[in-house]
């Protein structure tokens, strides 16, 4: 089996490298904060001390960051990949990110003789945690069958998008769907709840529609409960939307409901719900409409 | 069985009165444009010369027309159904519409001693045909219990949402989640076009994740083939627009996405495209964005 | 001098009727409560005790009142204009109304032999107790020509925009650029005030540009002085916003950004501000731009 | 007098070199295009190679681009002003940039020895070539108050708005005020003649009210006239569009309103209006509207 290293322990690296452990892979990894590494080095990874070291002797180098500027830091800066991989390895980021920084990366790692994949992932802590992540996949397209089997241990259904940067390119217009779907649910949760509606009876109605959604199922749960605790932080929501609103802008596409959403995105983050999940952008259309709500 | 009075022979009307003389209720029925009747009276309906005369002597006083203006001349106009109902009849009302209108005409009917529901529903042609609406009801819940199992003729599943006019309210609310869906599909297309992806990948994504939709793979589809034939004509689904911006009015509840979306839809009916298929003002959007589309 | 029935007494009728004393007309007044009346009597004025009393024996009829809903009921309820007014005369609509109101009340005027304009007013308190008001006027050119000289005891122009429900437009039209600049002036504000820079720095900019304008230094120095106190409620300016968008969805135009200013106005009424001064919607803006200023 | 080494013969700076001169200053100009310096060599400025060379003997080193891009390569790139300014010299940038872009040249100047002011300037070519441009500076106050004598040359006012980088958000904040007025302008001439009212009318009446400004006078006669001449390009106002966007991004500032806009400027990108001037993006409303209006 081949050789991973794995950068990156958040919520997302967790999940992957505990599903890559338990298929029997051999993997290094690295994390800023090293201790999150202690877990996964007591079933058998080994640890390394920079992004450099972690990748010196991977088949195959895999990463999922929080944002491009991680990305700029541990591939790009000092001690980063590109310094320590070798000609004949395999880099796959996993990370959401600019189709732009895809293509330094895909440029960079050319220059070194190692070949990229963009390879963003949809899905949060409970699919990453269940191997049922969708991936969406960028790069030569030999390159992602060589690649797959790793990836099918990571996910539900994998996905070839085309060249370079087409996997970030999918992920963000995935998550274009995915922000304007909980501003929907919102303005329709706010104006149900003014006009005498029962929330739990509308998402019954909405569980089962030709314009239903798992989402709305799990927003929505949430919701009920007031439960807004983190599978996937509004502030991480905020970049993306930042993401795609620059995607929109260097190709020029007009999005008129996702940039409406994103102003509502950015009121919810100075009110302080950065921390909360995504779906706490909801409470702003909550106080934008005056709905008063019990506290679960 | 009760004897069914059906007003209203559109696409909607049409296959909810196939349904109902299949399931062997006595039906009969009345059409603005009275051939629309034919096919009906030769599987065995009656058909009426005026809404009065139609329901004078029913059960179970049903119809579906396109707007408000149709039910204010249907219901309350000269030989309207107001006119012909008598004490201990239910009205059903199918049509999308201003839940005001549902309350009037709840309190015209009590005056005649005429039980009423406003019973509207989701899903369009195909599922009108099948049985398989989605219907939503308002008014007094032992009514409803009453008028039950003849609605489970005409739909997949029924839904009790409360008192007077909050079916109507729960259409209008699902409404807005159907024109989110549509825009956001619209966007995330236009911008995967823009970047080079393949639409039909694309929605292989949006097929499979969390964030799905039946709306999506509808929706899409006919995008793909450029297949804006009517289900459900556009400009209906401004008017919808429209009735849905009136409700978040009354209630003033802000709802800054959905009125983006308003204002794209307009423009697309500006376009001429207002008795294509709603889904047609996706391709306001492709205006908007510079985006050329080879024509199926 | 022509003998005037003037009917509404609020802030601009006040203003209004007070310039036509003064100037000398022999006026009858008439007001929902009636106490308002009295000032005016104490200066020479008639009260009436109905509107069609107000109006049986004047030249001219003119009326101000806060909505198209008082309209209603003062021209065409009991005892109202309609019911009291004469061939020959001519009637004044001063309200903000949807132009089909107008219409309506051109129609209804002609048969009882009636001439009638609509002619709204632009500015506010201060411009109605001065005699500076902005006055569009609809209707025939050779009635607007014959009250022009009473117009002009009002105002500091008169406009003439052509047939009957044109002056209604053209203030519809007006108030959409009023509600775009205070719009405009509250993200310019939040933004600067984000930024660091001082506001009251960025309002001396605002003040000499070749895109200033007096609405700047007005509202600009209210919030400075964080002094939300009533020229013209924001209630009204809430109401009037529905109205531009109910003209504009009869017209089916696309107006994208006072549809999202729209959504602020609303989300500000929501928080209770709706009795102060219209500008106070930029609270909502500062609210969804965390910024906290000091109160004055 | 100072030595001015002034850089970028735009339409901007060929305005202000004119004045320069003409009051006298010796000017040394450069341009990546080097024939627009003839006319102003013939005039008695001298004329340098290179940004280095062009501000190695200079006292006040002036610059105007049209983007960060630009400023970017001019200042920081080879043979740039960087690789030739000295200790002492006074660096004053008059571009439209994003504030950050400021704050990068302050330290980089710092570490020269080269004072720094940003001093964007409103106005276009009219009021450049007039010496009538409204000019807002961020700096050491102190330094400002030495180079305002120069900057009176070329402006009516001048505006000492912070410390680094307080000319630059100040400018921003000024366009996001501007394009908010041309689209209210644009929204409210489609609706004015889709409603029947003459647009030169409605121009009669923005003319005189308190909420009139002399935008409305140039963008609505240049509209009148279907007269989209460039004074000031739409694709450097999308450009602008877009550092206002990622100024408020940086801020978490909402600007529901602005951020409308920006997406109908993309648009009107699309149509093919970029060379054309920047109120031609009004023409995008128009086409969302369906208005259709004489060419002129």
């Amino acid at each position: 089996m081949e050789k991973i290293a794995y950068l990156g322990l958040g919520i997302m690296g967790q999940g992957m490298v505990g599903n890559l452990l338990t298929a029997g892979y051999p993997v290094t990894v690295w994390n800023r904060t090293a201790d999150r590494c202690t877990p996964f080095v007591e079933r058998g990874a080994k640890q390394a001390d920079t992004p450099a070291q972690a990748v010196s002797d991977a088949d195959v180098i895999m990463y999922c960051f929080s944002d491009d500027a991680a990305v700029e830091e541990v591939v790009f800066g000092k001690d980063g990949i590109l310094a320590g991989c070798n000609e004949g390895q395999i880099a796959v980021n996993m990370t959401t990110l600019h189709p732009d920084t895809s293509r330094r990366e895909a440029a960079a790692y050319a220059e070194k003789g190692v070949k990229f994949l963009d390879a963003p992932v949809f899905g949060s802590k409970n699919e990453a945690a269940n191997g049922g992540l969708w991936i969406v996949v960028g790069g030569e397209q030999a390159l992602y069958e060589q690649v797959k089997p790793i990836l099918e241990v990571l996910s539900e259904t994998t996905h070839y998008m085309g060249g370079t940067a087409m996997g970030a390119s999918m992920k963000l217009v995935g998550n274009l769907v995915v922000a304007s779907q909980i501003e929907a649910l919102g303005e329709a949760m706010t104006l149900a709840t003014k006009a005498g509606l029962d929330p739990e009876d509308v998402l019954g109605v909405l569980h089962v529609t030709d314009f239903k959604s798992p989402i709305f199922d799990g927003v929505g749960g949430g919701l009920l409960k007031r439960d807004f605790s983190t599978n996937f932080a509004l502030k991480l929501m905020l970049k993306d939307a930042n993401l795609i609103a620059k995607f929109a802008q260097d190709l020029n596409v007009p999005t008129p409901a996702v940039a409406a959403t994103r102003e509502v995105i950015k009121a919810a983050v100075n009110k302080g719900w950065g921390e909360e999940n995504a779906s706490a952008f909801i409470k702003q259309l909550e106080d934008q409409a005056g709905v008063v709500v019990k506290k679960g």
